[in-house]
């Protein structure tokens, strides 16, 4: 038997050609792509079918993919109907679990293979992920009006991926340099080789689960603080820090605790994430949009970040994805409850790769463990016990 | 980095103490007692403590935990109505995971801890563990009822937990006998080491989501054909052989194809399971009880064992707890799409054995993987592509 290492740090668990980190030098690549590239040039909408077909699509293809997303924005009434069974303070990650565990019921049938059906069946696999990644956006921005008691905007096909989404959370006409922004966030965010998430979504995939239940196991891994629920948390420490003077009394005194600093740290980058570098961008274009320079929460991060640059870089703890994208999230005056749920939107592009790749070569996950606990030993009748 | 073993096969994911498998002997041990031991001699709230706590509880720790199991049997009807919003076609096992994916939005704050807040508060741990528990059984039952459309029994707390079970399920006064043989096969479900749900269950609670993200996870990953969705499908196989005396044709047809015998096989048994034993005594125990020892269904499970015994052994494929599960449960007059959901409710009891064992000392899970994908390439403008 192998060695036991928790965690399995540096242990393969998959062979894929989804994307690659180069953590030296703080690339990421989507098959083959430098990251920055596509955030530059591509559309979500376009690196969404790259990762899934493996290639940048011909204008036919992806004209058709935009199309058949398009069409597909719609949920039924009765996703409507069972949200509005939801609590106001209910969380958008755990609404987004429960509606997406929900769909199979909705969609039965040909939606919804289990099994031997499913594999190898491309045509399935295909419109099955474009169903989820058109819905996904739908069924976050359909919680941000129905939690206030209000009736959620129809999505419309008129509009790419990231315009319609900033029209049904917002409800007003989107304006281009948001959307880009957003389109460029979702791209940054849409996938990371296996992460906790994406690996998660592997095992249960590996049952032949249906994809509802794959991607809500997926939603859940990633609500947890140490994944997807940092970016909130991020915003809150940043918050709760006030102002830049604060932030170095703040740090020090978690540091001195062994306390976590929020969105700082990753296993597979010993350099600052290439993810957090262009979030930190995006920030000022913002602020330059609203007409100043000036932001008490993203100066704050700057010397958060530049504290734990100083404490913290000789071991390789750099700023994360997560660092800066609440920030952006909260000056483009997006709820901070809702930022992993927007994660979530954008990875279900990676998720539905990593879906793909495990039927088309599936192995249950069904690793062993290192049995610790009591040898042997005879049952005990109740009166005798101590 | 380690060798690449796909589905983790022999590699080490976690160390535990909370059960162990002797797959050359074919014995199955919780906390060190072989399950037999327990089947005969324990009940499920017992076998559920000693599975959580690590020891058989004294007297009075037993009745304080059952205590308060039965005090936590009701749901809000909040889950009520939310189930009422599902399409009576919905499957039990989208339907667990919608439901109690949903809890965290109905009992929130400290019934739903995340991150550091949970990690070490085993009050917090065996609080939600008790609530989880308890409140499975009862989700399944409603269903039973809300999708012929008609009200759900309320739980009663004078009975104990298989007998509140099936009087939830059938509606009527639980008959002895039928009380302890769902208590057995509670008892014989309820843990299974390092199974691909628990591993999920794993994988997700290392983010520190919220235990019930995590759970739902886990119904997710036990719901694919592959791991519990195969009791059904069992089940759907027998009917569909028909009789004892087509067995052997259809049997060496799906061979041929090398198609899946549903109920065969099991990596870490090279022997019968031992709880397929068990379970196969308990039908006979059950048709007894009917006043007869004739089953069609029954003959056809036990010719198919002898015809994959003869033609799989040498492999070491023999039967799972899957196999004569679903023939039990049918005997007992519980409906084919149930049978993975009351698996999912005594599993309940493991997993939330490895959920504490997970917090207890935790380090998220993120393997690597073997990227074989393109190498580094530049971005190609969409007019240049073929």
């Amino acid at each position: 038997m192998s060695e036991y290492l928790p965690g399995l740090a540096g242990v393969p668990a998959t062979q894929s050609n989804i994307s690659d980190i180069d953590g030296e030098k703080g690339i990421l690549f989507y098959r083959g792509y430098p990251i920055e590239q596509l955030a530059e040039k591509s559309t979500f909408e376009e690196t969404t079918l790259l990762l899934l077909d493996g290639e940048l699509p011909t204008a036919q293809a992806l004209d058709d993919f935009d199309q058949r997303i398009r069409q597909n924005r719609k949920t039924q009434f009765h996703i409507r109907d069972l949200m509005k069974t939801f609590p106001p303070s209910g969380h958008p990650m755990d609404m987004l679990q429960t509606s997406v565990a929900s769909l199979g019921m909705f969609y039965p049938g040909n939606e919804c293979l289990t099994g031997a059906d499913a594999c190898g069946d491309l045509d399935y696999i295909h419109n099955m992920s474009v169903k989820i990644i058109a819905r996904m956006p739908t069924m976050v921005a359909m919680w941000e009006y129905l939690r206030h008691g209000y009736e959620a905007p129809e999505p419309r096909n008129d509009l790419s991926y990231a315009e319609n989404f900033l029209y049904m959370f917002t409800g007003k006409e989107p304006d281009p340099l948001m959307s880009r922004i957003m389109d460029v966030c979702l791209i940054l965010h849409a996938e990371h080789t296996i992460n906790a998430s994406t690996f998660s979504l592997l095992v249960t995939a590996s049952t032949l689960a249906s994809p509802y239940n794959v991607i809500a196991a997926a939603i859940g891994t990633l609500s947890g603080p140490l994944h997807g629920g940092a970016n909130q948390k991020v915003l809150e420490m940043l918050e709760e820090i006030g102002s830049p003077e604060k932030a170095e009394a703040y740090i020090d005194k978690k540091l001195a605790n062994k306390e976590k600093i929020w969105g700082m740290g990753h296993r597979e980058y010993k350099t600052k994430d290439p993810r957090a570098k262009f979030l930190e961008n995006l920030v000022d274009k913002v602020l330059e949009s609203k007409g100043t320079n000036q932001s008490s929460l993203l100066e704050t991060a700057k010397e958060v970040e530049r504290i734990c640059e100083d404490r913290l870089a000789h071991k390789g703890v750099y700023p994360n994805v997560d660092f800066y994208s609440g920030t952006l999230y909260h000056e483009m005056g997006i709820p901070a409850d809702q930022f992993t749920a927007i994660f979530a939107v954008a990875r279900s592009a990676g998720w539905l790769a990593h879906w793909r790749e495990q039927l088309g070569d599936n192995r249950i996950f069904r690793p062993t463990q290192v049995y610790a606990g009591e040898p042997e030993r005879p049952y005990v009748p109740i009166e005798l016990r101590k």
